[in-house]
């Protein structure tokens, strides 16, 4: 048998097409690579990060519904780096033959509103929520007054969170407002309509990951622990510090989110802890930031699992590897480029596992993560943190991400 | 700043250019896309299995000097997925200014009459051996016939073992041969010269992998036992279940032969114990099949470690993540492609690492590993025999690879 290449019609074994070309492509790629999958990419723009490590890249907008048929017509089953994509034509792949995975069902759970509607309809605890639509609903603004009369008081300061129901992420698309704000807000707002919910009280955050593929099999990770600074993720703690019942009501809200959204793939639940009481706060249908440290905490990572799962292959052990695990994110800035500065993040804590995005550094961008394994989980966040502040580099003094962690 | 996408001149950071586009090109590459190190590589066809997962691949035969030249004036470092490579051009493309690493004297090392008579000059263990030139000597019979005189008895069998100092590997360019057969052998023999050695009464074979980087660090993993079968690696096992005073005398030797062959970068030292002694077999001069276990068994893989070595970045922590951890290489075989049975793998193991590199079966080519981390050597064994038996298939009756070990 002659030596064969991968081309587009003659990759022997699974071809795996991503639509979206970010870091997610771009790590689910690197853990296709030692399975033997194939992966093909479809990106907006050339410069979409993934590409400086896939070589099978194809430019489309994944709002172009004839370029997400034509993209998906090369693959055994399509996938996704993010959810902003033309449901019509996934509607159409389908039909034609291409499994969409996780499918239309579940994407449509990126919808905040939906999210919050369905999981209270299944009997799943969620926060006070109420849905208003400013630019259709004629009475948005006494449901929202009405809402921020009843429950501003559950919170010490009386603000009221808002959420866009879709396009936000990172922190964007959410504002906290008193109920005297509330008025002129929704009188400029033009986006999605909006959740509203409480500022709870939180003791912490976590998030529970979990997969699922078509033939039913489920599996979660150790409930890992989120840190957020100003609405982004900032660090992951595996396993997240936290007594037994709890971490056992979080897996089991994660499966039991599973089923309600028929899911396929990796998704991760996040969750509030509030007065003693576990609450989703939101999923993400997909790869998830909080997961990260499973790539080398846990006997298999997330984007290794996303693949089995979306390939309908049998799952792998989520167990950890190490008694802790700490992730922090690199967070672009003015500074320098973490591209540059590598060594000076290994010198810096030698067991550092440094992931970069192949992406430019801009404020309030990720561009990376770190990840460090070890006994304690204090020592593994000092260690992560010594890189990403290494990798960051600048003055200091001009709002590096993450300085402001104990 | 605008996005930037890796290409001949505009990517920032490090660039890594690897002579040779076989699978330990493509486990470098999978290593340096989270480190953010961009990898260029030079391949002779287009054929070669890296190709299939790195963007950046140059075409053009490592024997060509103006081709290997050219191509290191693109990168800042070069390494190598191989070692057959014009030396003289190595020379040139050091004095252009990109440093080549490991060096042209490490490199030299890959011949294996070179090798012992160094090793044996600076007072390493080696076993009793003398080197012949049938082409060149004219006293190269009376030689071998006095050495297998003399060294016969040292073994059961009488057999002596002549080894080709230059392009053997996996069994090929190994003879062994009784003390009559030495004539007819010699008079049709026309390689490079031979190295003889007795057929040594082994206990078990070793491995210890040893990092240096260029300012002076040194680093070696737990020492690893191999199994081979058909004189081909067919298993690593981590920690090699030896006492610590064998492992501590592997250890010894593996330093020392890195200052002796002026190491940069990952190197193995394969060594056997026979007589309860440890004796230095021979040496590869980079990343080697023994450390394919490194990948999830270790802190810092052996790809990682060698990415940072040739940078001269700090090394990593070498120690094992996991009490056991065990690797089966998967070799082709006239029977079903792999690439289209990982689900029958990981339904045969679930935790079962799988690495395929791209490559069509063929038999006693090497196609992939397999890797299980658990608490027993044994049980990971059993683990990873069973997912590569799942991934060769076939009838089990055509000297299926591996199906011999107990």
């Amino acid at each position: 048998m002659s030596e064969e290449r991968a081309t587009a019609t003659g990759f022997p074994g699974p071809r795996v097409g991503i639509v979206g070309g970010g870091q997610l492509a771009r790590m689910l790629a690197e853990a296709a690579t030692p399975l033997g999958i194939h992966v093909r990419v479809l990106a907006a723009t050339e410069g979409e990060c993934a590409g400086e490590v896939v070589p099978d890249v194809v430019i489309g907008s994944p709002d172009d519904a004839e370029a997400l048929r034509s993209f998906a017509a090369t693959v055994d089953v399509l996938t996704f780096d993010h959810e902003n994509v033309d449901h019509d034509a996934l509607v159409q792949i389908e039909r034609d033959g291409t499994p969409v995975r996780p499918g239309i069902a579940t994407l449509r759970f990126a919808d905040k509103a939906h999210q919050r509607r369905e999981f209270a309809a299944a009997g799943l605890p969620v926060p006070p929520f109420v849905v208003i639509d400013p630019v259709r609903d004629l009475d948005h603004l006494s449901v929202a007054d009405g809402f921020a009369a009843r429950y501003g008081e559950m919170t010490n300061d009386g603000l009221i969170v808002l959420k866009a129901s879709r396009g936000g992420y990172d922190g964007r698309g959410v504002w906290m407002l008193g109920r005297s704000e509330l008025a002129a807000f929704l009188a400029a707002y033009r986006g999605a309509p909006l959740v509203l919910e409480p500022k709870l009280a939180l003791e912490r955050e976590l998030a529970v990951l979990v997969a699922r593929r078509p033939s039913g099999q489920i599996v979660t990770w150790p409930v890992v622990e989120t840190i957020q600074v100003d609405g982004m993720c900032d660090e992951a703690l595996l396993p997240a510090p936290v007594d037994v019942t709890l971490a056992a009501e979080a897996e089991r809200i994660g499966r039991a989110v599973a089923i309600t959204v028929d899911a396929v793939g990796v998704f991760a639940v996040e969750l509030f802890v509030s007065d003693g009481q576990v609450l989703i706060n939101e999923i993400a249908p997909r790869v998830h930031n909080s997961g990260h440290v499973t790539i080398e905490g846990s006997m298999t990572s997330q984007f290794s699992q996303h693949l089995r799962a979306v390939l309908d292959w049998p799952l792998g052990p989520t167990d950890s590897v190490a008694p802790a695990a700490s992730m922090t994110n690199v967070v672009g800035d003015d500074a320098d480029d973490p591209r540059d500065r590598q060594h000076l993040a290994l010198a810096a804590s030698p067991a550092a596992q440094l992931h970069l995005y192949g992406k430019a550094p801009r404020p309030a961008r990720k561009i990376g993560h770190v990840t460090v394994l070890g006994t304690s989980l204090e020592s593994c966040r000092a260690e992560a943190r010594a890189a990403v502040d290494a990798l960051i580099g600048g003055s200091g003094d001009d709002g590096v991400q993450g300085s402001s962690d104990g």
